[in-house]
């Protein structure tokens, strides 16, 4: 089978490798789709992440979904030819975390496409049959690839705690950026917020329902919630965007009583926290890690037609074409939001 | 001015009595519509909810709106001739309860219809301008009395802590039912279900999302949801038809782990719980007193359409009438929904 | 080896039995103590449990503590000798539940001496060595055995959210009653309250903590209570009777606001709760079923002597003497808290 | 009366000014004991916190309890020569923080001590009588001056959710420090750890239960609880120093998804978090505020002995050497953990 091996940073190889053998409850998984994450770019570009590095060449993606090709033994209830989303996580479950419900913080975790672990960038790959979530006839193998960042987006949503009515800002528009303003926007959110660097994806989140849409190279967003609040600020304020400066930005927007949600990735692990400023405001800031066992609700909520998947593939290459995919999205330009490699 | 007094059970008589003078912080409020609420229809039909007697003739109504007509002293803000809703709760501001923001718990609460305090069927009534909130232009005065509902709905709702994808049944179709199905619907709530005796109320509920409606006296509810969910139960479960059996069926809908939300006003303090499956589920049960101070987050999600309140509004009848849309109320017939008086 | 039989209804056999063989992953467990719970005497006294009946002869037991004697295949880490205490539910691991951290609520789970499931009065009895846990060396097996009602107690507590400084009462003063004033007068509670109708229970009571002890046949708890509180009632009330009447006891001596959690289990599925009081209190209520992974929690909180196991047992009896345990366990005489079986 | 102003940064006055009289609503309090703040040294050393600038004389001090020696008009109740303590928070009752039971995040806030608000260092002051609260009798005047940091304890606790069991660190031993650990004790929690960089500090950490105590200037504080707890870290870690680094330390301390409280106030706005630890252990962050209405609880809670008071305050000095205690609470020198101005 053909695989994308990340052979140093930006140099792709399509090599052919032995497909391999699912073993006791593992499944092979003929993969239909699969979504370039910012974790993938940053491998692709750095070849490492903080203090994960890759050592050896690495197949990245981890946002797909496929077909089920072969059922190792003990596997029973899926059959060939189902239609799956994968959850790349691979949890333990026996340890205190698994076992109390977060499987998102487990101490053994392992992640696909995360050094040591590969990704599904590939014509195959294994999953234990326990990871593979069966999708609906309707839903095509692109928006199967999506659940993983919307499961990403409901985790922050669980987190936030929204409740109808709630004020709501989002600070960043990329992929999880317009996944959160989705899911707020059909939980009732009132005043959505959005802000941006990049004028395509503020145009996105207008069109998701944000009343105010604010590029933050050209004003000032504090000072533009403000007027929007009447000086009140948000009650809760989704930080998506991974910038050195955009959690302080989150502080600033969010009112006296409210919640930061830190979802985006930040690009160094020294952020600058406006501490005075949050603790007048007697603020709550959770980070997102990843998200827990949330497929069977993405896919409800997508199969509900709450959220718009689709919309957000904006390109969709072949395999061959997977080092332009990666160019792509790493640049931000063509107005690209989410890019998917279709097999 | 004319007010509608209950002289006793099931007789009203429209009496002549002078129009009351504001005092200090308070204001002259020219009512323009009165909604019928369950629990005045009480009063009407036995002179007492529990050990609450009415001991003299009552001013029934609580559910109200209408315009400002005289400011009293100290009263900075609010102008003669804005439109408002009123709260009807007065609670004393100083108690734990109050301190700790649960007015609905107040120690030494008063709410107007409520024996010893007079109601809003009347041409002009006083509140304490604090306990009034303006109105947007477009929102008509019968709107303006169903914020009271939508705030008690809006309260269940608070204690539901509902997610977006969570799955809701509500037991009973009345105004408080189907504004919470509302109100679950624009959560983004799941596998929306209902139940009701009244067809025509089903039918409301079907078109404000509900995917099941269950009529009890033909079907089993809590079978019909069984197969509707494949057997798992919903996640949450609002009680608001306050029937002698209606807390049973809320539990056995609910599933493992869920929360029962007590929204009706039982007709006995002696309900039958089924404990034994209560506790086999491991269930919350939130029981509703009236609100908080949820009237501007009301007026919120009306303005911005989140919910439908005139489609509620069955019955509108002037003052003179009143007898009869009490008696109209207390049938439940001609597929009332909610009566309001309108002057 | 020798396994005491439930053969009918207050018969107990104690039978010669083949020592079962541990599997993959399981271990064999050289039982020392074994407690006797009031779901145990249900059994002996009625071979029944609402919907659950014994259709063979029983072994009961569940609250137990042992050695090991021999490992399974694939057990790693534990040593035969090691002193544990075992888990008696068998959770499936898989279902949602579970996988939300929520075992208790499992859809397929098991439990120790439960029909179908045999318990732990014998010699040996096999469990899966994830249900082992080690004692700390100065930990008796009586103690051990006492794990399991302080893990109910302990979900009890983690579900009342009790915080520093809030008033509690607990109804029933039995091992979970007085396990769960113990563990709130550990937490900081304030203004202990206790009700019983058994006089040295109420004394128990008083040695852990509480100020108040009312014998609910000669006292009117709630007048008591009432005084006692400057009729503010208690934050946090703990029903751990299961009597017929108790929850409506406990309703009333919660505070408005307040918190209701039914840890009893009820002797009839159709409990009265007096709703009306309860909603105009705005009460939560909460019900116990069974315990999470509270074992390691337990027994660190035991080892740091925030708990007294050892002054709950009153009663120890040996393996051939089982019968009469539970006649004195169904009596609640000779000052019978609880009666543990040491072999 | 005499009143100690500060004139400017590290120069105090006694002056003799008139005897201010209570207003409607108000009584004059005899200050009899003040506690020396933090926030107060900072005003002393800099005249300033951030941009709170103290632009006349100011009387500091904000902790403190007296008798009442003037009662205004309306007030009823309280009696001439109450021992009491006073709230020196001033919040508007009105606003949505207000209403919502969040006075610490009112919009229209004062605070005695806080320019343009005069303190308590006089002897006289004026209060509302709601915001002073009776002492019992066997309580002291100086302890009465403790429940303010006491307060803000409390509230750092109730934002923590700490449940029975939970393990706790405590960062830095000051004041507010040493109450949050005598409260986490109180609280039943675990495995308590603290730090400073003073020994005098950490030897009362360890009489109030800290079981890890740790000098930051020669030991390495990570190092010393991953060995204190197998590398697990700790449930709760509450930040009470206000340095440049602790709140990084604090992170490093907590568990996977574990909680952090910053109870310290911050000495520069800008504090670096280390925002991709704190990410991948899925930590939430809690700012603490001052608090809520918490005066009844803290001396219910002193009351009881569930906490130490005047073991903290070790050093007293009459109002003629305020200048002294200052000096003295800036340098931490003499084993100062609390100054308090006896009169």
């Amino acid at each position: 089978m053909r695989a994308a091996y990340l052979v140093e940073p930006r140099r792709v190889s399509i090599l052919d490798v032995p497909v391999p053998e699912p073993g006791p409850g593992e499944v092979l998984v003929r993969v239909r789709a699969v979504g370039i994450c910012r974790s993938d770019v940053h491998y692709y570009l750095h070849g490492r992440i903080g203090d994960t590095v890759m050592r050896e060449p690495l197949i990245m993606g981890h946002e797909f979904a496929g077909e089920l090709a072969v059922l190792g033994t003990g596997v029973t209830g899926p059959q060939v030819g189902d239609k799956v989303a994968v959850d790349p996580a691979i949890s333990c479950g026996h340890c205190e975390m698994c076992l109390g419900g977060h499987p998102n913080l487990c101490r053994h975790i392992r992640f696909m496409s995360t050094p040591p672990d590969q990704g599904a960038l590939a014509e195959y790959v294994l999953a234990s049959a326990e990871r593979c979530f069966e999708l609906p006839p309707e839903m095509t193998f692109a928006e199967g690839a999506m659940l993983e960042p919307l499961g990403v987006a409901l985790h922050s949503m669980r987190l936030a705690k929204l409740l109808i009515g709630d004020t709501v800002a989002v600070v960043g528009c990329g992929p999880i950026g317009l996944l959160i303003l989705q899911l707020a926007q059909a939980s009732g959110a009132l005043d959505l917020a959005a802000s941006d660097k990049l004028d395509y994806r503020l145009e996105c989140a207008r069109s998701y329902g944000a009343s105010l849409a604010v590029n933050v190279q050209r004003e000032d967003t504090q000072a533009a919630v403000a007027a929007f609040t009447a000086k009140r600020g948000m009650d809760i304020v989704f930080e998506a965007a991974g910038g050195s400066d955009t959690l302080e930005q989150a502080i600033r927007l969010a009112r006296a009583g409210g919640t930061v949600i830190l979802a985006g990735i930040p690009e160094s692990d020294r952020l600058v926290m406006t501490a005075g400023t949050a603790r007048r405001k007697g603020l709550t800031i959770k980070l997102v890690r990843r998200m827990k066992h949330t497929y069977p609700r993405a896919i409800a909520l997508a199969a509900a037609g709450k959220v718009d998947l689709v919309g957000l593939v904006t390109h969709r290459l072949p395999l061959a074409r997977v080092g332009e995919a990666f160019e792509l999205a790493a640049a931000e330009r063509d107005g690209v939001i989410k890019a998917v490699i279709e097999m």
